[in-house]
């Protein structure tokens, strides 16, 4: 994070196979997985409905105006990466237009996730190449300052190092550290083996208030009706 | 709205065939017809587009980060309701997702509006669920504190009674105090009559200046034309 | 800017040849061809996905709550305008809706452009009326003080005269001076010529690194990669 | 709140003894002996730091741009009054300045709660007239419209009824309930009297894990020290 | 505002005498006077209070995280003058710290608004050198991209011209343009002149309702007064 | 970061000496020293003007609405530390009052960085305890939950690590790391020595363009002056 002008080529990325199989259960279920950790805030909106993905992060730093490193970074991702992208000081530009996305996906990519702006939407929803950022902003972006690439960062104000997996979804983005990624996949698996039945249950007209024992609780915490 | 941990189990709530006939009117029209009272802030927004819905106020009173009154309050659902969610301080995090969504679907809810965030949404969308809400977000949230259910409570904005009538639709939120439900009614009646001649008369190329006979008050209160 | 109630009847619209022969390239392109100055604030929002106007532009200067003017300006839109709506202050209220809409379609009006709230949008969008706002309220507004029509004014950060292009999609409103419209058209025309060929690369999976030759000036500014 | 165009001359003072007796707590601690509830938002700010009051609510209903009913409010006054001020629609305009001060002052108001924007804050500095706002503008109001004098309110998300009682320091306001204000001294001052020997014992280095004895229970929820 | 990489290094200052008569009226008095137009955003701040200035207005357009026309518009301050700077898109940045106050007072500057960030404001509020800015930050900035000199700007969403007169204090900021300076005065002028005898009849208890005559308007608006 | 209900006892701070040294240079001459990275967010706002402190980082991640780890923390502390506390979701609670400055002072903590509320200002403001915070806010919080102690933490989009140095003023807060801390400590030192001189020769009336050669490269990328 603190170091600038670098390029890392060799990250340890996340198994793929786990990287992968974190997509289906989406970023509610996966964060509370990781006991509600690592998401980042929820201004990170994707620029189209309906877009899934999980991958392993290539990380990009840029500064305010300037998406040169943007270009530096392609370079290095690998099929089944998710670019990560975060700006040394706030800002809305759209650093990432249609023709970064040819070049992206063509790479591999499987989404981008920035702390900026982003434009050509329509384009990009086209192509279907999603996108989740905190702006969309016709504003370019020029190339004259170096930052760094596969360097940890803070993205929307979590903590994403290269590697590590992340899972995006109408509801927004988590990062999952690599270390933590299979027991997060063994929870998330284990939390939606339960929802099945749950919902059935609550769809037939029980109460979560019986399902979940709640009604006990509720009256030792001093809960009172009144009719 | 002082008090937490109580749930009103018997509320008054507006005769169901006004409660049910203003939703044709769509949130702009009965709040017009209120004398432009009762909105709730623009930033509720519908977590999908095109969604229209009126029905009775069942309120609950939550607190940040905690969402265990959500099950207290699925009980007192009835058919036709809508429920109205408020905090008691500013939060984002995703208080509802889908398996609360089944519950209140399962005991008649129409919809949902909640000055926090909500997740799942995509389920939601699919399940036609509607929830107006001031975040989308992957955060779930714990189940430790007591709030109360069928209190008045403050949301985005507005003051909030259950029973009162809620008026939701792309254009935002209006609450209808139920004393008033009929006279809004019958105003927005009125208002709609009218609407359709000069639909077509604007349409037909006449101008509101004419239409409404503006030119003159507009003169009068000093407008200059310059060729 | 500084004049109100007045309305200038005579305004010099940029050729409609070059106004409308913008339309195609979009915001981000014509911005960037413009060098990057004229772009309305990223806040502003179009109601619907996918629409992609431009025209001339014709101005109206509103005080917050009161819409009064609208009407106004309506008789002076020409077919190919796009309205500009500024506020002397800030207003999220709901200026605009169906009727309205109706009027300006009558009159040939492409857009609204307004630094405030919109209403009636499922309406408008059943329409393909478009319009970029900074708000959706159902809050209506009062007819009371008189503001301007056709002087200059700041727009969502942004200065527009009467008579210049405005250019409207996905991304964002740009505002082409009038003088300079030729000028941008060639530009962009020019920018936009270049694309395909790049495209075609990129997705060939050629880099930008390459491309552009940003190896050595990458080098030279001091970046280095770590294996 | 749903009344437009009443001013309601008799209200339902809290007994001034209770409502005086309020002021030496300051606003945290009256939250805090009212179970959290009641707050205006954080975003309510002083315009000048130091001033502490509590005092009996008098209210008024306002338009966005309109303070007419400002002068309509200073008439039902009573000394030691706090004035509060709720508008329709957001707004940032300036509302109040010396003037209508000098005149509140001479009225026997202590302060003014506006959610909406103030102006010569330097002379009401000077004037040692308290003003807690949502903003600070020069931007003047006009005398157009009809709103209403001692209604209930909503004021930044607080619900505020005539007689009740305010409390406002350098954290914020607090609203409390007429009915609940002789309890809420009470405990606000069984809350205090632990204070004092607290304060001695923290500043004595003792810590607050054995003073409020929380080892344990930290234990007990799993709390893990590491060397 | 269109034109990048030009410095006007004569332009049209208003009238001394009358740029330095504004000062004592106030932002709020002179926005009056005005007739309501010229306000910058109320997010523009001082950096500390009771700051005072009037002056002419020397403009510069920057580009976001870049300080270097700073330096540029440094030579073409005159004493007496204000600097306006206004940056190409959103930017939170430090643009200016003690070493530029240094200068900018060197050259006769009376202080900076700018729509961006500021810092060493410890040490500016030491040396007495206003600022009015929408942020404080430690973060500073590049020398890389022309920006501008003396072009009309867009700043707080206002439009500044070389030459017109800025007035500030802690209600905010206020562009005066030079043709209307004089007009501006006399009103300011003839404003204040009313003031005095006002605050003595507010002071002594009388009501606005009376001294403006407003109960007959009221009554006549519909205000229903209850007992 | 990722580790909830964890204390770490013993953490490698900084070397006093270092990072005491760095306090007389300011976050902003600091901030510079580093590369321009570290820096919190601009939100972060001190509670009173003046204060200017460095010291070692202790760190604190707390949920929202839930200061129960803020007495953990209070035991980490050794003299010359900072806490820092960054929360799980945004959060405008005040978690630290009066009493909580008493025993984090008696542990010899030199102030608070906190990325959300702060209560009983005007105390901490009279006992010289300073706190940089997102909010104020009269709002407590209740112990229920558990975080963590001394783990790295993300605090207003800063990565902070327990031992780095935080150096904080009127102008921001800076986060060093402590590998790099002797560095931006010689890079600082270097910084302010060039600086008196440059003072004088600008309050001498050399203009910034002379004494630092600007001229040729301005004239270089194309600045044009216009008589």
């Amino acid at each position: 994070m603190y170091e600038l002008g670098v390029v890392y080529r060799h990250i340890e990325r996340t198994d793929s196979a786990t990287a992968d199989a974190l997509v289906r259960f989406g970023s509610a279920t996966v964060h509370e997985a990781m006991g509600r950790v690592g998401l980042l805030k929820p201004y990170m909106r994707p620029i189209y409905a309906g877009a899934q993905v999980s991958g392993t992060a290539v990380t990009v730093l840029l500064h305010p105006g300037d998406n040169w490193m943007m270009h530096v970074v392609a370079e290095q991702i690998q099929p089944g990466d998710v670019v990560v992208a975060a700006i040394t000081a706030e800002c809305s530009d759209g650093y990432f237009g249609d023709l970064l996305a040819t070049s992206f996906q063509a790479r591999g990519a499987r989404a981008l996730v920035i702390d900026a702006g982003v434009r050509d939407v329509r384009t990009l929803t086209e192509m279907r190449f999603p996108v989740w950022s905190k702006a969309i902003s016709a504003k370019g972006t020029i190339k004259a300052t170096l930052g760094s690439v596969n360097v940890p960062v803070v993205c929307a104000g979590a903590w994403v190092r290269p590697g590590d997996v992340i899972v995006a979804d109408d509801d927004g983005v988590v990062c999952v550290p690599r270390e933590r990624a299979d027991a997060a996949l063994q929870a998330a698996t284990r939390r939606e083996a339960l929802e099945g039945d749950k919902r059935a249950r609550l769809a037939a007209g029980e109460l979560g208030l019986d399902m979940y024992r709640m009604r006990e609780p509720l009256a030792a915490a001093g809960l009172k009706y009144v009719d």
